[in-house]
């Protein structure tokens, strides 16, 4: 299997000018970084790095994919009941290795595989949408996935789904359309898997939402719908491998960490956009906005200070945000780094036919006529990272050999590892989310919850708003 | 029809402390604010306003209604051909008026409805995979959309749905299954167009792509896809009604432009982050961003001075992006404003079931039981505000009364507008992007396209990356 591959050279100084990186400052945070790279890989495994060691788990890998082969052909839809990090990778891997309209196809050209969706949000008419009007009940699996059990979407969700199989099957059909994926021995969705008889599997302690794609949380859905697991999973313990290395110069997360932190503090450019140009790699872009924001977006140090850093991720998409983002991108404030994602053997190269007689008089057809689909995209990939260079904009690619289980596998750990080394740079701990408590407080206040009820005071004491201010 | 409804309260000192803004603020941009909006009504649709008339127009809406109406029943599948300005008001109004599945569901329960397909990439396997697997061409009808006819990607896929529907259906069916939107006279499209026989349509004079959602380009695709085309004109002739009146505190459009240029300007405030709190507003959010970042993200001034300005639009989706990006919105730099966009009264409450005596002991459900999906839902918007509020960040909300057609004109009508007044305040020219030049010439040259030659040349010089820098 063949490595994926990053060029970071369009991010300096020698291809994009003054606002650009100069390689001096790699080399005065350089020993920052090692030491930061030998602290990760001596306490592997610890406190919140359990992700560290998913591309080598297999006991529950060899329980899931036994489970899938088990269940092929007996349902016709998943629904993953999730959200954030119990979502997200199941998105990303959905776009990236099922057919691009996979959902659409008809039973037999999905090969006995089901159709699967992520209900990622709690919107009545969305929710309804899928359970009344899309899913067969007998024909649908649901794989509810809260580590613990306090998620309100989710167990919302759980409730409707327990409801609906319990009432439309028979309360004893429950346990052979839901898989629980939750704590092993904690929180409230362990007790009652366990006590409904739930297959289920757990996310291993040390493992956070945003870290959880290559644990069952994103294996299990995969191996469900026919991904290659095993390649997932080989490619993230090859990357593994490549970040073992402590010198900036060798372990490409390193050098993507270094680099974004120094674009950040040395050129304010505190806008991370990440632009596939791999209509399937859209949503890698969306897990990534998650791992980033959330991991580095802190308003203290580990030593209590108020720092208030993060950089913003923004999700673009080659080609069609060249015609919505790229103006500003390379117009605008030189406030942002892009990261291409890009691909460099599609599946296939979709020829353009010759220009017919009828047509031959188009100029904007005579260039295209017997080229292919595939040279145009790539074409218009390296002009986008032209225009940038000469506009002066830090930009850099990360090039996956084919768009593969093996290739995806290596690029979460990548960006894994390098949210990871960032944290330890900018001084925060990256594993954790203090900032959604407030919120979470607030929905239990406002939903009557029994323990929120100074919550609930607080919020019914605000001032009300001025009616000047609402037009 | 009720108005929409736009709540700035959350953006001044007095809800969120010193990162918010101060009246005074307003007052000193007050007189700027009416001078442009009278120059805006003064010259309403000259040079690039001519979507200020859309509202008002008439032939051509009948024209597509009747079209619509005759082909009712006849095609399974309507794919638009278009990119950026051309594709994102279609994908925007697909969400908002559409089954949340609609493209899932079974012919039958389209009620003779076709799906709705845009092709806004060139990605050959998400092409291929559109053409060869899903689309049943006998039964397809093609949209082509592009202004000046010379958009590679666009006209890539037209020669492409050319070539198939010619090749399986005979050259004469063409004209059956192909609608073509481009200009009036002018462009590489239009005399292909009427050499076909094509039904066309004109995209009129002084209307960019991005300001078109609500001519032709937005729709024919909604009429053909039973969309209440007559309720999106209304409710922007009632947002232009609205946005009429000079006076700051009367005009909701002069007042966001407002208050998100100071936010840049005084608070250093650049990314704007638009967060509808409902599924099918998701693609609203990506409509937005076009216009705000490729109208006011530019190099120059209208005095041809360097600046470097415009604010970074940022797609976000309540409650999913909870779990997501918030920890970041309220912990991270104060260098956002926050727009939700919410609705009412949705189509359905989506009641939860009483907690089942299986899962009686679960504390995570007890106090969800009995309640309602939209409850929640409408808790989590309200409790997310709160939060944001609370940790001293900017946030303003746009209401839909409910999601339909009329409420859906009044927004695209009240952000173009407002993007209109913000080009203003920024002094740029928010109509033009010659930012993108740059990339398409490269593409050009790539492609090889005759006339390019001298870029091809100076690409080719260009010095090859470091090896150093590539991982």
């Amino acid at each position: 299997m063949a490595d994926i591959r990053c060029d970071f050279n369009n991010l300096f100084t020698t291809r994009v000018g003054k606002h650009g990186l100069r390689e001096s400052w790699l080399k005065q945070i350089e020993p920052k970084v090692k030491t930061a790279v030998r602290a990760l890989h001596k306490h592997r495994g610890e406190g919140m790095t359990g992700w560290m060691d998913l591309p080598r788990q297999s006991d529950q890998v060899k329980k899931l994919l036994a489970s899938a082969r088990r269940k092929r052909g007996r349902f016709d839809d998943v629904v993953v009941l999730g959200i954030g990090g119990s979502a997200l990778g199941t998105v990303a891997l959905r776009g990236a290795l099922l057919h691009p309209f996979h959902n659409l196809l008809p039973r037999r050209d999905r090969k006995g595989l089901p159709r699967l969706h992520v209900l990622d949000n709690v919107d009545p008419v969305f929710q309804s949408g899928l359970f009344d009007d899309v899913l067969d009940l007998p024909r649908t699996l649901f794989v509810v996935i809260t580590k613990s059990g306090s998620t309100a979407e989710t167990m919302s969700q759980f409730l409707t789904a327990y409801d609906t199989v319990a009432g439309c099957l028979g309360a004893d059909r429950v346990a052979k359309h839901m898989i629980a994926i939750t704590d092993a021995h904690q929180g409230h969705l362990r007790p009652v898997a366990d006590d409904l008889g739930l297959e289920s599997y757990a996310i291993p302690e040390g493992v956070g939402g945003r870290f959880s794609v290559l644990s069952p949380v994103g294996l299990v859905p995969a191996a469900l719908c026919g991904m290659d697991v095993r390649g997932l999973l080989a490619g993230a313990a090859r990357m593994d491998e490549r970040c073992r290395v402590a010198s900036l110069w060798r372990n490409p997360a390193a050098l993507f960490a270094a680099t974004q932190y120094l674009a950040d503090r040395k050129q304010d450019a505190r806008v991370s956009v990440m632009m596939p140009y791999a209509q399937g790699l859209k949503e890698v872009a969306d897990w990534y906005a998650q791992l980033w924001a959330e991991s580095l977006g802190k308003a203290r140090d580990r030593r209590g200070r108020e720092v208030h850093v993060g950089p913003t991720p923004v999700k673009a998409l080659g080609v069609t945000d060249q015609h919505s983002q790229v103006q500003l991108y390379t117009e605008g404030p030189y406030d942002k780094v892009v990261t291409f994602l890009t691909v460099d053997k599609f599946r296939l190269r979709l020829p353009l036919p010759k220009v017919p007689d009828d047509l031959a008089g188009c100029e904007g057809l005579a260039y295209l006529g017997g080229q292919s689909m595939a040279r145009l995209f790539h074409a218009e990939q390296e002009a986008t990272r032209i225009a940038l260079c000469e506009a002066g904009r830090m930009n850099q690619t990360i090039s996956l050999p084919r768009p593969d289980a093996n290739a995806l596998g290596q690029l979460f750990y990548l960006l894994e590892m390098a949210t990871a080394v960032a944290g330890e740079l900018y001084d925060v701990n990256a594993f954790d989310q203090p900032g959604v408590e407030a919120g979470k407080s607030a929905t239990y206040a406002l939903m009557g919850r029994s323990g929120f009820e100074d919550r609930a005071r607080e919020i019914r004491a605000r001032k009300p708003g001025l009616k000047k201010y609402v037009l």
